[in-house]
């Protein structure tokens, strides 16, 4: 609810202004082009200015969007009354950069104003020296509440989970709900957040009895009884569920909030979907980032440590790359007779990597949605041996008559066309059996699948192509 | 709201049921295997039975994990009153297939449960002559809102949007409101619905004047006016927005729920963040497949279906790998003279290809999110054509000194190592030119780059490897 909140407090503070109307386009207020003009001009005052009214995620996108040296000059004009929710607002390696060039002081300054949760968030990646002196800056109720976030393991509910919530005994009426709630708003406790969307019913031992829905409160009478119009049938969440278990429920279920609850069944706090929201995003994004043979955060490195990061797959590749070299050496004898067969092989192992990777794609995809499981798998690998066949043989009459009206040669034509069947039959089989084991292993299949597969395609591309062409010309 | 909606209704008439509890894993309470088992010892009673207590998405679940004809034997069985939710939580092609196979009178029955823009999402895929047959059978009120819906562009925020909300008058109070949805409750008035987060305030003209959270209206006083409580500065989304852009503006600012206007900023409806996850989850989706060559739906499809869909992007691969055979052509005469050329040939195309995706990849992601934009596309640019050159001079020396080893021929070193700067430096300007230029052209880069990129990276490598091995080795 954090983000929502720091929207609706901004609001609070400057009401009557209507920055976004009909033709908001996603777009921030400001170009960043403008921002960059200003930079050069050296027209700080004037920046500064400009940027105090833009929303934190505006202020986030332009800090994307500069280039190195320029967001340290800006990061530098932002330090003395850093926004913390300009943390929360940029993706993992920006935030890094930031964190890094604030000073303790400044950085706790800027983490008082987050919600527990943000505050979690942006805390739990940086080094052990720099979150103690952070801690150590915070008010003492809120460093207690990040603490006790730190505790839970990464990636797990008790860290996406917001301690501000309303939680109220099963015994009470709709009228003493609303009494309490006015009489907080008056006396401005921070018992009750700024923006909740449920309230929990609990009982005497602090376990979660079911929810109500605010908009069911406002529509009960001032006499009716919570427990008469609670939710039992709810999805507690255990604060040591995966953070990708928590996206699937509340996708599966179409969840608005949910409480997060300890081994007990005691409340601890709430997710809510906004929070899932990116936790989806990241999701996708990783499996695809992994496909792709890079590592998160990519775009914002420098040109070293992407150079680096990339270095490590592209070196797994050439090894991969070395495994098909040393198969075709095996045949040298029959390349240095038939010349022809150097041109046409990468065909066939092209084709192979291909139909291989379109396997690849669904079963990764599938696997991460669970809409490929145990029960099917069986099928879906043999649905796949069938396509592979199919378009196997497609491909075989297309590229054997294509070689064969190349090189004039029939049995060429036989060679590719048995080759192109044989691999792409393959492709599919490993395009589906290689996520499939990697993932029982325990193994995240988006990460390491491509690797195994591309050897497997390119060895028995030229295996099978080369080695019948052994058999058959000679 | 309407799958929130789906589940607190189906709460409202079972309730006290536990179904889920801490134990909570997002699985089906019913394994699959149980319901395979069922269907072919021919024990239809108690399946249905047993489904029947299912919520409408892990029926969904079921359906999607069996196999095609087990499928249509328990869409046969659960035909005489499907439930419309179940729909709703499909994938696309399965709810096709689902569709196709219920009379237009079950279906509507099915439709009429549902809420508009659920239904609407539903009926929108179908073909023209099965839309109208259902709209006859659904009740006026309903077929009216859905014909409507189905005015709106596909994929926009009008046919995304939900039509059930709760606006009000700016003069009336606090109080006024909370008779008002007291009222409505009693009278069982279908004005206010089940589940809402937010009271949109209008003026005379139904314009949006701006909204109050609920949290918001219980914590005030009744003498208090909505005008004094409610936030003007929203986001007002015009119906005609792409359902993309209004989850980049939902993610952006973390918004909860968003009124949807026409032309004159009068209400229509209502976005919340729960139809957004949809989006999201989706867009992620459809790049991560684009990029691995299938399209959406593949897991479902018939061998058939597959194997055609499929086929196409492998043709196209064929050519641009005949292209690359082309290329390998030209050289004849130099590889009938050193077949060691043949044997390291495809290292540095693959290097290439492997290079590029890894650009390819961050370049489409980031445009997909706007990280990537005209503002930092040059520096982008100018990033990766300097990663390309340093890992392009690690890899020359890596596979120079293999290539000398191997072959005991410092010429060959050079050789290679001079095309894999080459190639790895085009792969990086290539890898981030192709996908912005093609985003420039208004095609979706996913879809089409990594084609362009393999034909460059296949290309340019045997080009520079054997061409340079011409030039120098003889």
């Amino acid at each position: 609810m954090t983000q929502q909140d720091a929207e609706l407090d901004r609001e609070g503070r400057r009401p009557g202004e209507d920055r976004t109307d009909n033709s908001d386009d996603g777009a921030g207020a400001m170009p960043v082009r403008a921002v960059e003009d200003l930079l050069e001009a050296g027209d700080f005052p004037r920046l500064a200015a400009l940027l105090a009214d833009e929303h934190p995620s505006d202020v986030a996108h332009i800090l994307e969007q500069l280039g190195g040296e320029q967001r340290t000059e800006l990061i530098d004009l932002l330090r003395p009354s850093f926004d913390g929710e300009v943390l929360a607002y940029l993706p993992g390696e920006l935030r890094e950069e930031v964190i890094g060039q604030l000073e303790p002081k400044e950085l706790a300054a800027a983490m008082a104003e987050l919600d527990t949760d943000d505050a979690v968030d942006v805390i739990q990646d940086m080094e052990e020296e720099d979150q103690a002196a952070i801690l150590a800056n915070l008010p003492p109720e809120t460093r207690a509440l990040v603490e006790e976030g730190l505790t839970f393991p990464e990636y797990s509910a008790g860290r996406l989970m917001s301690r501000e919530f309303v939680s109220v005994p099963m015994f009470w009426t709709v009228g003493k709900l609303l009494d309490y709630l006015r009489a907080a708003a008056v006396s401005g406790s921070d018992e009750v957040p700024e923006q909740f969307y449920d309230i929990f019913i609990v009982d005497p031992r602090h376990k979660v009895a079911g929810t109500v829905p605010l908009s069911r409160v406002l529509r009960a009478k001032r006499g009716v009884k919570l427990n008469e119009i609670l939710h039992e049938d709810i999805h507690r969440i255990p604060a040591t569920m995966d953070q990708e278990e928590v996206a699937r429920l509340f996708r599966k279920y179409g969840l608005v909030s949910a409480p997060v609850v300890d081994g007990g069944g005691r409340l601890l706090g709430v997710i809510t979907v906004d929070d899932v929201v990116d936790v989806i995003e990241e999701e996708a994004e990783a499996d695809l980032l992994a496909l792709g043979g890079v590592e998160e955060g990519d775009l914002y490195r420098a040109v070293l440590d992407t150079t680096k990061s990339r270095f490590r797959w592209l070196f797994i590749n050439l090894i991969t790359a070395i495994v098909a070299s040393v198969v075709i050496g095996l045949f040298e004898a029959t390349i240095e007779q038939v010349v022809a067969l150097a041109v046409l092989m990468p065909i066939v192992a092209s084709m192979g990597g291909n139909a291989g990777t379109q396997t690849l794609t669904v079963a990764v995809r599938a696997l991460a949605t669970r809409e490929l499981s145990e029960a099917n798998a069986l099928r879906v690998v043999g649905k796949e041996v069938l396509v592979g066949t199919a378009n196997g043989v497609l491909f075989a009459v297309i590229a054997g008559l294509t070689a064969f009206a190349w090189f004039q040669d029939p049995l060429i034509g036989v060679v590719i066309a048995a080759a192109m069947v044989i691999n792409l039959v393959c492709a599919g089989l490993f395009g589906a059996l290689i996520p499939l084991g990697l993932n029982r292993l325990g193994i995240d299949p988006a990460v390491s699948s491509a690797v195994f597969l591309t050897t497997v395609t390119d060895v028995v591309g030229f295996l099978a192509f080369l080695g019948l062409a052994t058999l058959i010309l000679f």
